[in-house]
């Protein structure tokens, strides 16, 4: 399977998160890229390549303007207020605090635009997750010229990135603006399918009123578990979108056959859907191991999801999204890959 | 002028406040009252008596009882977690992600309750707050006993705590409950006039729908200044309470010519409302050497706005909220009840 990568990626080295109410090191850091292209090459995967540039259009087919020019702004501003550590929200419009105008002051845009705390934001942030995103667009254009599988290893991830907010470790949503690319490209229906162990709450945001791109998502429940307050049973769509997004929160300590049914019932809905494209949202954290995370998928199990996946006989991309053990985020990742092509 | 103070309000320390990205010492320590207090009796200012237990019953007529019940419990369940910092919120609900149930897990529970993550809530909390607000019921019951003021030496303060949010160093809103229990008491018209250089947001929000209870605010203008997502002039009530909420968003720079004006149009409001009792919500931030706020006034200028508040003529009780240039605080804080007094 081709891969698109780029040892820029390591570039945004953030050194704190905030956990636990403190500041400590955080749990997405480059090193989750290296074992998994190091497992890649050991495993013969396929080609590596790096990505294109592709510009901001794709970008702004799925995100605000403003909510990107903060993202390009940020850093500079956050330096200039005098402000000496990493940009991370302490304020934020809560509930019966809606509708104003956004705040002039960064401390009062960067919880406008955040929705959550632990991803702060620096100088390599924004150049950072531009590379990510092209590194999606150019696997997707693989997968559309040749209908081939492709695999983008994204860096920093996607799927919490909602049309104007970021938070969860992601700034702009890898999944979906591949997902907009591909219709602009032709594809009638395209369906995304997150198997991360979170709810990919920015992209059923982006989607949640449209029919043409089909959102699932199988994750820990929101009552226990981040996003907290997005990814229930009942979200379901709105309007045109009624019925396009698809949620299965499962219980903290969901073991492999539990989650695997649920795999079934999303591929399910997946065929009947018949999109022309399927992107899958990868993230590895519900491995048994995770720090943060509360499932127990051993690292054989990824090589059967692969396979799963597989079975749907579509085109196919792969988006990296989270995975925090970092040991074992090699081998998961990859068997799902490995999996997918021995199918 | 009677004092309500109690040496309790010194149990509540933090270690932590985050603050430019950083965990830094709080601004909101207890030093405050120390200042004060010591200035008071320095000033041989009045009779110094502590507060007398009023009870729960005030606080949920202002406040969610789930709320309250959170505040009880979120120390126990933060740290039955293995959260080893103080309790500060790192996810929080935002725009487009409302309507769903509260989060079991303790870090989502304390989001959904949290305006901001300044404020981190510790073991002492709870029982902090509670003091808190019966200082300031205390002090109330002076007042509408005698018909003679009171200063309310209140910590933590009150009025960013809304209905069911915390944040801003506030938990319960000592002013609104005052205000409540007045209403109880007989006072068929309350006003509460809050000079902090932040705007109350929180007893903005509590009353925001009531013509009984009049709000006025002299703040820092929310575009450049905490809490930045509410507090603008067009914010004038809602329903029933239409008219009965005024704000003055002031610019940086504010000095006490530009401040005073804003003062006159205030007191003649609330003399058109005639109420019964005169609560003012007395922050010393607006001080020209405050660490976090950027108005300029001095500290004879505090005896000013004292005489100001005394030509109302009103039974009067002051509340206090906050203030962080340790060293003035003191000054600035009796200057204002000693300026009422001498007038």
């Amino acid at each position: 399977m081709l891969i698109i990568h780029s040892d820029a990626t390591r570039h945004r080295r953030t050194r704190t998160e905030l956990f636990a109410g403190q500041l400590v090191a955080p749990f997405e850091c480059p090193e989750r890229v290296d074992y998994i292209i190091d497992r890649a090459r050991a495993e013969q995967l396929g080609e590596i390549r790096p990505p294109d540039s592709h510009g901001l259009e794709p970008v702004l087919a799925i995100h605000d303007k403003g909510y990107i020019d903060f993202l390009e702004v940020a850093w500079r501003d956050w330096q200039a207020a005098g402000y000496e550590g990493e940009a991370i929200p302490n304020i934020w419009p809560t509930r019966r605090m809606p509708g104003g105008p956004i705040p002039r002051h960064i401390e009062g845009r960067l919880g406008y635009y955040a929705l959550a705390g632990e991803t702060s934001l620096t100088a390599e942030t924004f150049e950072a997750a531009l590379l990510s995103k092209d590194i999606a667009l150019t696997a997707l254009d693989h997968v559309l010229a040749h209908g081939e599988p492709a695999f983008a290893l994204c860096r920093p991830p996607g799927h919490h990135a909602a049309r104007d907010q970021y938070g969860g470790y992601c700034f702009i949503n890898n999944v979906a603006v591949a997902a907009q690319q591909a219709r602009h490209r032709g594809c009638e229906r395209v369906a995304i399918l997150d198997i991360d162990f979170h709810h990919g709450n920015g992209t059923q945001d982006i989607f949640y009123e449209r029919s043409d791109v089909l959102t699932l998502s199988l994750h820990g429940d929101p009552m226990d578990e981040f996003p907290y307050f997005l990814g229930f049973a009942n979200e379901t769509g709105r309007g045109e979108g009624s019925g396009f997004n698809v949620n299965y929160p499962l219980p903290s300590g969901t073991d492999f056959p539990s989650w695997l049914q649920a795999l079934e019932d999303a591929t399910g809905k997946v065929r009947h859907f018949s999109p022309e494209l399927l992107i899958i949202a990868l993230g590895v954290d519900t491995f048994e191991n995770d720090p943060i995370s509360s499932f127990t998928l051993k690292s054989e199990d990824y090589l059967e999801i692969g396979a799963r996946i597989k079975r749907l006989g579509l085109p196919t991309l792969f988006v990296m999204e989270g995975g925090y053990a970092v040991e074992e985020i090699g081998i998961n990742a990859v068997n799902v890959l490995k999996g997918f092509d021995a199918a």
